[in-house]
């Protein structure tokens, strides 16, 4: 019999324990970084908040430090509003799970709807009065602000599972095997706890998405409710919209090939997400890697108009399939003048990969 | 040397031919028919002189004989234009290529936009004056008509071949091997006038469609240029929307499965083509057929609101691949608010079915 303690020091005995404590957002060590008017949007409860002191105070200056789905989707609906929202970044490009010249197409979008957008600047400090942040310092720059977003990341939240002695794996999330089992008899966790595996890089992973955490805890529940399911891994799918602009990706992108040392070919095509004559037909950029050689899909990345976006589930699919690309060129994908043109644009990009491999 | 012969006689040597003769329409064998007023809209200079007429008389009463996917797209058409539509299908349901059930949602899409549907009667004639067709006569009643559009399907337009002694299969279509090559040597056969080979069924299957004759014509023209490509097949993928509503199909339908002889469960969810509390979010009906006992996915229809029908991608990628229903549950389908809810609507019929099975 285990046992496991609350805070107020009881002891719980358990034959079976799940570990669902989720994540944590990334908090900048810099001076005044718990001033008010400073989100973390972690959770609903700051959410609300968030939402109400729009409404309340209409504050008209936005500042979010970070570019990623969070800081993306928040520019989106402050602009909405009606604010003027600056956006700060350290790394040149904005989404780092996009190649930088899928991520410049986001940037573009950004400026167009009025963001104003700082790369490479690095977060100093916060500059408060009466306890009310004021202005965001960077390295460069101090920008007014009235209310300011965090979307700076997260980390897993294993604090908990790390004391009571369970090993830990990449970038601290819990190791777990295929049934959600932690390396502790009779203990189990799911969700953005824990590290994940990659099914196409085949090695460990740390995703915090909230697709992936539901599908592990369907799994981690069937099995402590002593049936019997596996969750295999990701491909590292992701999708999210900038205003108008869709964006997704799936799979590796350059970098992580690189990392792994793998040679690729990279297809990148412009294609039309129905036919080019029917009403409503919009652009769209699909980017395929493809192992050189082998030509098995390694991720794709695609931009554009409604409807290009959920694309990305062909390749994430091909991708659990280990699909090259040439075995990707004659899939029988739907095809009629309101949703397609005759090929597919995913079937381009991937006929342009297999040209190359 | 092999040779042809031009209508006028002459001979044209050759090394290599191809054949790529499409489809004829398939006419009504009843009086009247060759009325005018009446069109096939097989060509497109059929498609101009339809819509030349449309302009010109501007006519107010359409009939449409046949309820497969031209018949929809005309209904569809000429109800935004104003015109009233009476459509005559001998089946009891429109588009057999989807289930009973599934096609029932699409005679309610066009009983509610309009179009008076009539279902099992048979077209008897044409009642014409002065060389026009004034009414179409089916066995139960009379449907005057100023002008009728036949969609009744087509056939491979083989005779050509069949003259020249090349084997024919499945409708009368060509035989060809994977490279479209036919059985006899040097003669090359491509699009709608050939058999295509089922992955799902294993069996030959015919298939008119723009999206595998194309991807054929490639195959067959790098394999005539000297290259080397293969077209290994289709899976029945088909889509089409009749006004708002998006009607989507791939693999096996129930009549097709229990003509295989083959055990089957049947998974039928409805969803929602976003997050429930996200703006435009509408509703999508999923049907996902798999084999009983090992569960491998056999065929998926889709009919819903506007994103709804291009999922059936997954479901074509995943019968390429020859995935369980089992293994698609933990696809990792791309989610965000604006585009799924975090269980994609194909994974949950998937899901459903994997309990059944």
């Amino acid at each position: 019999m285990q046992k496991v303690r609350d805070g107020k020091g009881w002891w719980e005995p358990f034959d079976h324990l799940l570990i669902a404590t989720g994540a944590v957002p990334l908090c900048p060590d810099v001076p005044g970084a718990d001033a008010r008017g400073i989100y973390g949007l972690s959770t609903l409860e700051s959410g609300i908040q968030l939402r109400q002191r729009l409404d309340a105070d209409k504050p008209q200056q936005a500042v979010i430090v970070g570019g990623g789905y969070i800081g993306m989707e928040m520019a989106e609906g402050l602009i909405l509003r009606g604010l003027t929202v600056s956006l700060v970044e350290k790394e040149p490009q904005v989404m780092n799970t996009l190649d930088p010249d899928m991520a410049a197409f986001v940037s573009e979008k950004l400026r167009k709807v009025g963001v104003n957008l700082y790369l490479e600047e690095s977060l100093e400090g916060f500059e408060v009065s009466d306890g009310q942040v004021r202005a965001v310092a960077t390295d460069k720059r101090t920008l007014p602000a009235e209310l300011v977003i965090l979307g700076m990341g997260v980390r897993p939240n294993s604090t908990l599972a790390a004391d009571a002695g369970i090993p830990l794996g990449e970038k601290g999330a819990i190791r777990v095997n295929e049934r959600m089992q932690t390396e502790i008899q009779g203990v189990w966790a799911a969700g953005d706890c824990v590290q994940s595996y990659h099914l196409v890089s085949r090695r460990p992973f740390y995703v915090a998405l909230g697709t992936v955490a539901n599908k592990q805890g369907r799994v981690a529940g069937i099995n402590l409710g002593g049936g019997y399911a596996t969750f295999p891994g990701v491909v590292g799918t992701a999708v999210t919209k900038i205003c108008e602009l869709e964006v997704a990706r799936t799979g590796l992108q350059e970098k992580e090939v690189q990392r792994l040392g793998l040679e690729y070919v990279i297809a990148k095509i412009e294609g039309r997400t129905r036919s080019g004559y029917y009403p409503g037909s919009g652009r769209i950029i699909v980017k395929v890697l493809a192992e050189k050689g082998s030509g098995r899909l390694l991720g794709g990345q695609i931009v554009g108009d409604a409807g290009a976006a959920k694309r990305i589930d062909v390749l994430a699919t091909a991708l659990h399939a280990g699909f090259t690309v040439e075995e990707m060129i004659n899939l029988d994908l739907s095809y009629a003048p309101p949703f397609s043109p005759a090929w597919d644009p995913v079937l381009i990009a991937a006929r342009k990969a297999a040209g190359l491999v």
